[in-house]
C-alpha cells in the first residue's frame, strides 16, 4: 500500500498514519520530498482496507499496490488451467468449446431434440436450465430435478456434457448427480456463501460475470471458490449494463483478453445473453473468438418462437450450424480449433 | 402491450403477431394509419416477454404497458404501509426513523457503548452486522449468532429494536429470535430464493436497492417477498455504482420521492454507504429527510478508526447527535418529526 | 507519481522506468521491499501519462498523486470563491441564490412574466435559452440575440440578473451586453476551445457538470477557463446518466459537498435536469440546499403545458413561490439564508 | 405516439391529451379496454417531446413510436452508404478499410515514417491529430496547420488519405485543403453548432460515438450533418465509459452490427481508444472486423515509447502489419476482404 500525504501534513499526521500501518502488519519506507512525503507499505497483510487511509487526517490518497486475490491470479499457474472431462474434451486447451441448447427445460422431447442439434453442430455441451432467476416472481421457475433428469439423459445419448445453474446451496447436493459443470449466473456473482459451498465440491464451476462487476470483482469471487479447493473453475463474460437499451446487454467482449491476461481460469463468452437479440448473436459470437475466447456458452432452441424464456435470443438450429462452421474457419487465425482438429 | 408494425409490414407479419398475442392471452385492438399499424394489446396475461415480439418479423418496436408488480405498487394500498413495533415506533408514519450502529459486530462492549450512544442520540434501532458479505474471502466475515446475541441484549437494555443482514436462507430461522428486522443487502436484492423465503417470515423486512438496479427492478424483487404474504416491508436507497470514484457510491436521492410515489413501502436512505466517507456523511443525511426519506439506516461507531470494517464511513457519536439534532429541526418542513413529538 | 513495479521485474525494467521518469522531470525516490520495488516519483512536471507506465515491462501499476488541476484545487483560495454582481447579489457568500426562468425564451410576454414571478418569488437570476442545444436538428433551435435582448429589458425591469447559455465561441461577442453570466452546458463541459475562450472574458460563468462527466473531469474543465484568468467561476451539478430511466438524468446531490470540500469554486445546483419531472422537483431542490448548494437553478414557466422545450420539468409559479419559502425554512438549518436576511 | 391512460384515469384527463395530441398535429385512435384506455397518435409531427405527455393528468406513460431519426436510418438508402475517394478507396463496399497513425502529429520525420509503415501495412488512409482535444489545459495541444501539411504531404508521398480531427467551426476552413476526411471526435458528438456547419461542407465527415451516447443519440448527431446535405458520413464505436478502469473504456463491439441494421452509413471500429492498452489491441481489431465493421482507425507510432499523447495504446509498426495480416485471412469468413483483391 501507498499513502501519499498532503503538503500541509503535520509531523504527527504522518506519524500517526506510520503506526497504523505498522500496526496492520507492513512495513513502512519514508520518503521525504520537498513538499510532500510518501509512505510505502511493504508486506502482505491479509486484510485492509485502503478507504480506511483515506479519511485520515493530513493524507491525500491511499492506494492499494498488491491484487487482492491470490490464487486467481495468472502467476499462480501461469500456464493456464485446463479441464479434462469424461468424455475427453478439454477446456483451457486449444479447442474453442462450445456449449448451447435451451435457456429452460421445458420437456423431454424439447431436450432431446436440443442436444441432438447441438451435437450435430460441434458443440461439447448441452446448456439448460431447471432452476431460472427471473425477476418478477409471476414467470416461470423452472422444472427443477426432473428438468435435470432430462438434460443427462439427453446428453448421454447424444456424448454431450450437461451445465446448469445453481442458485441456492440447497439445490447443490441434488444437482451433483446430474451435471458436469455448475453454473453460477450473474446475479450470484457476489452471492458468496454459494460461493464458498461451491469451493468445497469436486466438480467443475463455471461463473459468470456480474452487470455491474468490474474485472476485479469477478476475480475475488473465484477466489471465493478456489480459496476452497475447488480449482475447476470458468469464468464467463455475459454482457454488462450500460447505458445502450436495444441490446439487451453491452457484450464486453475486451473482457476476454484482459481475463486471459490477469487469470489462469479458461474465459468463455456469452453472446446470448451479452446482446439479447438473435440476429446480433452470430457476430458476438465471431468477435469472442477471436478475442480469444476459450468457450462459447450460447443459447438455441429447436423452436425459438414457443420458448419459455429468453426465445428472443436463441439461435434457430440452422443458425447454430452455419455460425460454429464460421468458428471452425476463424479460430486457427488466432491459433485455436473448433471441434477438435 | 403495445406493437408498433413497421411501415412496410405485410399483412402476414401483422397476423402473426396478433395470433401471439391472442394466444398469450390479450385482447388486440388494432389501428390502421396511412403508413404505420398499431396493435394494443388490452388484458393482463400472467407473463409474457415483450422481447419476443421485438424481434419478430415486421415489428417496430413493442412496449410493455402495465407494470410488471401488482402489490407492490401503490395503488395496492394507496394511504400507505405503516409497520408498527413492540416498543411503540412506528415506520411509515409521521416520524422519520433513525436506525444506527457500526457495520459489524465486533464484541459485547462495542455493541453496548454503541447502542447506548444510538438511544441517546434518539435512533430506534441498532443495526449491526453478524453475517458480512465481503467481496474479499480473506476478509473479516462476522461473528454470527454469538454476534446477534450480543445485539439483542444490548437493544433490549437500552429499549432500541434490532435490525441486522441475512444473506442465506439457512441463517433465517437462527435469526429469528435476535431480530426485529432482517435486512437484505445489495448484493443479495435479486437472490430470489431468499426473498421468497423471507415472503413467508413474519417478521419485517428492510430490502436494499441493488448497485446497479432501476427502480422497477427493485419493485419486482419487493414483489417476491410481498407475494409470500410478507407486507411488513421497507426499502432502502443506498448508492448506486457510477463512474464518480471518490465517493463510494452515489447516492441516488431522487429515488426516495420517485419510490414514495410508485409505492405504499416506507423508503429508507442509507447516507453511509451511499457516500461512503464520514465527512460527507451529514450532507446526504438531511438531503434524504428533505426528500422524503422514511427513516435512515447509518453507521455509527464508537471508535471508528479502529472498526473490522467500514471505520471509513461510519460516524462519530458526537457527530450522530449533532446531525439528528439537525434533522429534528429539519423534518417540520417537510412535515415530519424526528424522534416523536 | 508511484510506479509499482511487478515481483518479478528485472533490474533491466527497473532502470528504464527511472530514466523515463527523471526525463519528465521527477526526483526519483527507489523503495525496495523484499518482494518488491517502488518508485515514488516527485515533483511536478508540467504533463505526463500515467497510462503509459502501465503499459512499460515489469510494471505492476502506476498511479498519479498530485490533483491534475491547480486554480481550481481548494487550497489556491481556501476562504471560498466570493462573486458581487451589480444589484449587490453575492454568489458564494452566505446566501443560496435562487436562478429561475424557462427552458427557453419564447416571447416577450412570456419573459416578462416569468421574470416577475421569479423576482417576486425570491428570486435573483432570472434564466432562459436563447440558444438551445437540442439532440434532434428537427426541434426548436431558440431565438437568438432577439431573446436575449427580451431578457435583458425583462430582467432590468425586475431588477434580476441574466444567466443565458453560449454554444459557440461566435456566440460570445454577441451575447456581452446581454448576460451577467455565460452558462456552459453539460454537452459543451469538454468543449476545450470554447470554455479557453471564456477564460479570456471577464464576465462570470456557470459550467455544468456534464452527464457521464468525473468530479475531476469538471474540476478539469474548470481549470481551462481559470488558466485564461476567469476566476469569476460557478459549477453545477445538473445530473448525470444512470441506468434509471423513470428520472431524465440521476442528480448526484453528494457532488456538491464533494466539490466543496475539492474546491473554493462556488456550486449550484440544478433539479430541473437532475431529475426530469416536475413534481420531484421541489424534493431534490431542498435535498440540494441541505447538502450545501450556494444556489440553485431552476425551470419555472408562466404556462408549463404550454412551453416550446422542457415544460415537463419546468415548475409552476405557484410551485417556485413555496419551494422558495421551504427554503428560506431551511437554509438557516445549515448555516446559510435564502434572499438575503 | 402511443399514450397508456392509467385505470383510474378520467374522461376530462383523456380529453386533455387528446386535445394537446391533435394541437402537435397527430390523428388519434382511441382503443378503450375493460380497464384501460389507450391513444395511437398516427402522423409525424415535426417536434414534440413524449415527457410531456408523461407528466400529464391520468397519464399511465406515453411512448414515441417513430424514429426521431429520418436521413440516417437504414431504410432511408437500404443498399448502403458507398464513398468513393480520389485513390480509388471505396469505403461501405467489400474492402475492410484501415487507417492509421499517431494520435499526435510530432515532426516530419515522425509523420513521413509513419505513414510509410501504414502504406507498407496496407493501410489507405493516414491519421493523426493536428488539433487534439486534452481534459487537461497543460498537456499538448497539437501542432495546429502546419502539422496538417506535414501530414498532406506524407500522404501524397506514399498514396494515402488523409483525415484529422476537427473541434471548432472556425478551423473547418483552414482545415479543408489538407484533408480527405474530417474527424469529429467524441467529446464533441453533441457539439450540434460544429455538426450543422459539417453538413455543409463537401467533404466525408468520420463521426465518432460520444463516451456516454446511445446508439440512438448517435443517429440524431449524424441526422445533423445529413441534414445539411452532407451524405457522405461515417461512424465510428470507440468505446464507451463503463465501470471497468483496467481498460480505458470498454468497446461496445455489439454497437457495429447494431448500427448495420439502423443505419446506411459506414460503420469503423476505434479498437486503440475503444481499450487504451496496446497489448489488448489486436483482439479487439480482430473482433471488430468478425462482428462486421467496414474499417477500423488505429494508432501507431514509430517509436511509441517516445510518442507525446496516447504512447501506451499506440501499437508498433510491426504489429500493425501482423494485424493487417490476421485480418487479411479473416476478412472472407465474413464476406470482406482487407486491402481490396
Amino acid at each position: 500500500m501507498i499513502v501519499a500525504m498532503q503538503d500541509q501534513a503535520t509531523e504527527a499526521h504522518i506519524q500517526s498514519v506510520i503506526e497504523r500501518m505498522v500496526e496492520l502488519g507492513f512495513n513502512v519506507h519514508r520518503t521525504t520530498g520537498a513538499t510532500q512525503v510518501i509512505l510505502a507499505g511493504v508486506g502482505n497483510p491479509a486484510q485492509f482496507d485502503v478507504t480506511e487511509f483515506q479519511v485520515m487526517g493530513g493524507v491525500q490518497d491511499a492506494y492499494r499496490i498488491s491484487s487482492p486475490y491470490k490464487l486467481a491470479g495468472r502467476s499462480f499457474r501461469p500456464e493456464g488451467t485446463k479441464i479434462t472431462f469424461r468424455n475427453g474434451t478439454v477446456v483451457g486447451g486449444e479447442e474453442v468449446v462450445v456449449m448451447a441448447g435451451p435457456c429452460s427445460v421445458e420437456s423431454k422431447e424439447q431436450i432431446l431434440l436440443s442436444a441432438q442439434q447441438v451435437a450435430a453442430a460441434g458443440g461439447k455441451f448441452l446448456r439448460g436450465g431447471a432452476y431460472k432467476p427471473r425477476s418478477s416472481p409471476y414467470s416461470f421457475q423452472g422444472m427443477g430435478i426432473p428438468g435435470l433428469e432430462i438434460m443427462r439423459e439427453a446428453a448421454d445419448k447424444t456424448n454431450l456434457l450437461v451445465i446448469s445453474e445453481v442458485m441456492e446451496i440447497s439445490q447443490i447436493e441434488p444437482m451433483l448427480p446430474y451435471v458436469d459443470v455448475f453454473q453460477v449466473g450473474a446475479r450470484n456473482m457476489q452471492n458468496f456463501n454459494l460461493l464458498r459451498e461451491l469451493g468445497h465440491v469436486r466438480k467443475p464451476v463455471l461463473l459468470k460475470r456480474g452487470i455491474a462487476a468490474t474485472i476485479e470483482e469477478v476475480l475475488l469471487s473465484a477466489e471465493y471458490i478456489l480459496a476452497g479447493g475447488n480449482y475447476d473453475l470458468m469464468l464467463c463474460e455475459r454482457g454488462i449494463r450500460t447505458f445502450e437499451t436495444y441490446t439487451r446487454n453491452t457484450m464486453d467482449v475486451s473482457a476476454i483478453p484482459v481475463l486471459k491476461k490477469l487469470t489462469h481460469l479458461p474465459v468463455f463468452g456469452d453472446p446470448s445473453h451479452g446482446v439479447g437479440k438473435r440476429e446480433f448473436v452470430p457476430a458476438l459470437a465471431l468477435a469472442s473468438v477471436a478475442a480469444g475466447a476459450d468457450g462459447l456458452l450460447m443459447e438455441m432452441h429447436p423452436n425459438p418462437d414457443k420458448a419459455m424464456s429468453d426465445g428472443a435470443q436463441s439461435l434457430f438450429p440452422d443458425q447454430l450450424t452455419q455460425l460454429v462452421n464460421q468458428m471452425k474457419a476463424l479460430a486457427p487465425i488466432v491459433g485455436r480449433n473448433v471441434g477438435g482438429k
